[in-house]
């Protein structure tokens, strides 16, 4: 009986706009149709300026859009600081022949466009929530706990769309673009957490929205855009509906030098090859780890954030021998402070 | 019958021009006689505008003259990127009672002062080669196998310098002080490297010096001040006359994220917590750590040593569980390209 | 019948803890006893993580100490950038035996010690209020017109002067040492203007400090400092109880490229050599100078305060053919938005 | 009779990618075939890893493919320091009905491919002066005095091309991608300068090029680029062939603030408003600017390129008025050293 596959290929970038590596692979017989996502590295400061995310963004849409198709998601983090490595994840599926065992599975949804006042609120959590459980039955994943890494991608309030909401008589959170990207965020990644089960909604009230942090999802990863109304969504975990030799699991690192919650991980991951790791970082807002003061906060000349990823790309690095590994700035209730989550790709030996 | 011992502290510093730590050691019985030498990591960029190493030196001298000593060493080096902790570590030694066993030595020496025209020459060279062969007798390290870590502070040209050479009817290697610097440097680890037995004197030219980088001590540490006209040595080995709890070896690591070969010295090391870790950190030069490219290099706003020291700070703070590690920025002469040497001090359980 | 005279020295600076050239004037016959106040630019970065401040200060104090002198305020503003040119600029004043004539006054005051609980309130307001014409007074300053500078160092908050207004039953504004600052600045800026009738106490509400930012006063600048509990007051400006050759005036910037304002100030100066500038500079928020963008407050490399220092350091080199000009970064309630106050000291020809 | 024409837009752009400011050009009249070249400053930091000026180029190659033509040159200036702000000047010509007059020209040429071995040689040097000769006759300009501005671009040495001539037994300067393009620049401002008559081709030698800095062009801007192999140059220039209100002028700062150079230039040209002002800044190399120090070299946070375009930015801010000035980082053989050129474009009133 036909099962679902996923595959999933990390490609080397020469810089921003370097797109050859994934331009070879569809030559080579990758079908642009079952490509469902790339999440992308990019060489920038991962910050307000940060102009790779939009060349490199701009790029693959060119490079789709020669193949003929326009659906995948396009998510970029900018920031290779240390010796991460720039480089695109590329998520694929299809039907294959072989029969169903316990493998990989990619689910996407996308929600009704979002009313902007729901924006930031509870309305764009349960929006969110109902949109990841339909990821995941798009996946064939019943059980939240075999979930293990969410990305989302949610709109943003312009000031056109204040006004619409403002002529209809509502109120939106904000008129300022760059916080309700903020609000958009946090609400996203508790929708995420509801749908996991890591949350209750009804324990979620508007006011704990980018307030209180210690409410959040410890494997999701959530991106806002001004280019869509609603919300793109995909979930990788585990199901038994699909097959091939791709299994993931994830951690939590309690804080930025927790490399036994990522090896305990790894050691209930099959024997294999790493096909990918997703992590976040973000410098401790006590401003001490373990103890031990950092300054990463107390820098001006360099944010806070490309630390973090520097460091914990090196922490991540020295576990899994590799440095093209996806290290992403920690954000609103997506991670514990401090700490952050890892999902690990593995390929099965054999 | 009476043996050395060495003492190792690790201090938290609160800001370049925190002594407090270590005067609290002082007040609590510290010997400030026994002080051998100071190595710090302060928080600045640890590059040319670094003015944190001449305020943490400052800060040093004045808490020493109040206790009415002035020998110690002090090595500053800048750059606590990532979640790096700003520390002191004080290295003391004196006599005890106990009868001698095989634990950490420390010994000194100081040459004759540099004719400056043989600054960054093969006379240079000889002059530290014979200086360490000093440190490691006071030390009472006979095998340089037993030499797990050399630090050299050494003299540079300033234009005085080099204008009573010129008198005297002597050219200096050059009348560009930064230049004299990395000179003086690399003759000096070259020293170095033929005390240890890495090199032999009569293969090192004067062309040599700071050109043919593939010639280097691979645990050895230099920076020049200009305070000094001789040579201050500093090494740190294994040695039958002392005693004490404490045992020191080395790693070199062959490349940034190289985490094998520092958990294979650690393995040899006896069980027990870690006292220091003291290890050097640069970008790899080709551009490439196992194949995959770093844009350390290419990095306009931020320096590549403050890469490297964050990266591998996080690769070197993930197997120790501590950030309050001595990173510092790799050079002339100092260990392979792109890897590193790992000096680790362990004190002995039980 | 004698007049009081004030001396103003640029003096350079090799670096920040290059002091040289104060002593060089100290030995040559400055009598310490006659210096009020130290204002230096140093090469830091002007942020959170300046050391060359604290390196400077340090160094003054060392220098002062020496020569049995410590009343002098000492200011320290880090950044300069573009072609900034570190420098000191020393303010003495003594007595002499010349008539009288208008010329440039120096004044200084000490407040009483402020209660904790009155910081970044009406109350500071009042206190610092009173203080400045305390300090008018004692210069000989009888029109607030005749006022063109106002420095101010002022207390903070700490974690322990919380605790104590605590146990008194009070509670004090913040128990963020670093928020405490912005207040602090803020309400002794708005005192300053109170003295100088730029607004009217009665109008100025607790929730205004920190808050409505069109409240300002337009020639002086506020710094604040852990070493005090009172607030150290120095104003400079014109009297005709003074006799010498320097005169002061002051203009203000409606823009960061405003030189009109600049040459407008200058040509109602006396003819004669500049001794010193003192000027403020920030980035304007709305992100605009005269309709077009600029991308100071988007940059994520550099912060807004070092390119605004560089570029209006820039404008006002341009006008004044020096650049050893004292460029601070704009504060709290410390002239309009976007432009700057510029403080002017002439030495008359002739 | 008919005359030439020329046409100068400054266009603000909101990002490195947007061009709807040209667009909006093109869709009211402007007409595509007309436009000869684009230069544009880009927020990105100037240096290696500036992807604006990437991004820049292919969204105005998009936008000109859309109108049918590609004959642009289009050159992008990264860094928009300090207040400057983010613009393309759109450089245009026509021929009008109106009889000549005095006013500003624009001339283009194109060399022949430049055989490799030849880059960063004398022969490179005399292609482009010849180039430049024809630029200038297409222009209509005899007098090498009424030229004020020339723009090249020139190629460089890839490793492909570097292997064709080794092929051909010929032996490229220097097989390193970076290191020719500072040959191909300097070998072409120096052609510059042989066209202009400041040098005389035959004292130029081989081992100038890159190394006797003392010899240069004071109004040659040069960039290099992978896409070509021949030369595309521009030519600003006054003739008496042309008509319209525009008319050109250059001055050569003679160090970072020498406004009066400037002025002077600006009291030669015609009362008008400016259309464009194109310069160029550089930290002076002696590290002082009358005799004053600056710290822009020895700044390891910030490049001293990023540091004198904000500065040099808000020199000529102050005195045009205006922030969307071109400012571009000086180079080899481009201006002397710590001063630059500055070209001014004014529109004659009435």
């Amino acid at each position: 009986m036909p099962s679902m596959r996923a595959i999933v290929y990390r490609v080397a970038a020469a810089g921003p706009d370097d797109v050859s590596g994934v331009e070879t692979l569809l030559q080579n017989g990758l079908d642009p149709k079952s490509v469902v996502a790339v999440l992308g590295k990019t060489e920038g400061n991962g910050c307000v300026n940060d102009f790779t995310r939009g060349f490199a963004t701009r790029s693959f849409e060119a490079l789709f859009a020669r193949y003929g198709v326009s659906s995948a998601s396009i998510v970029m983090s900018g920031g290779t600081e240390g010796a991460l490595s720039p480089h695109w994840t590329i998520f694929a599926r299809s039907q294959v022949a072989e029969d169903a065992g316990r493998a990989l599975a990619i689910g996407t949804a996308r929600t009704a466009d979002l009313p902007v006042e729901q924006l930031g609120r509870v309305g764009q959590v349960a929006m969110v929530a109902a949109g990841v459980r339909k990821a995941m039955a798009d996946a064939g994943i019943d059980d939240p706990g075999d979930l293990h890494f969410v990305q989302i991608k949610c709109p943003l309030i312009t000031l056109a769309r204040a006004n619409e909401a403002a002529a209809r008589g509502e109120t939106p959170i904000t008129r300022d673009t760059l916080k309700s990207m903020g609000y958009s965020r946090g609400a996203s990644a508790l929708g995420a957490a509801v749908a996991i089960g890591e949350l209750d909604l009804q324990d979620i009230a508007d006011a704990d929205i980018c307030n209180r942090f210690e409410l959040y999802s410890d494997r999701t990863s959530v991106s806002s855009g001004v280019e869509l109304r609603d919300h793109e969504i995909i979930v990788l975990g585990m199901s038994s509906r699909w097959s091939g030799p791709l299994s993931i699991d994830h951690a939590v690192m309690a804080d930025a030098i927790d490399t036994q919650a990522v090896r305990a991980t790894l050691s209930r991951l099959p024997a294999g090859s790493i096909t990918a790791v997703l992590a976040k970082a973000e410098a401790d807002t006590a401003g001490m780890i373990r103890g031990k003061r950092h300054t990463m906060l107390d820098d001006s000349d360099i944010s806070s954030t490309r630390h973090a990823r520097a460091f914990v790309g090196g922490v991540l690095a020295g576990v899994f021998g590799m440095t093209d590994i996806y290290v992403s700035g920690g954000a609103e209730h997506q991670g514990p402070s401090g700490g952050g989550p890892v999902s690990i790709i593995v390929q099965r030996d054999g």
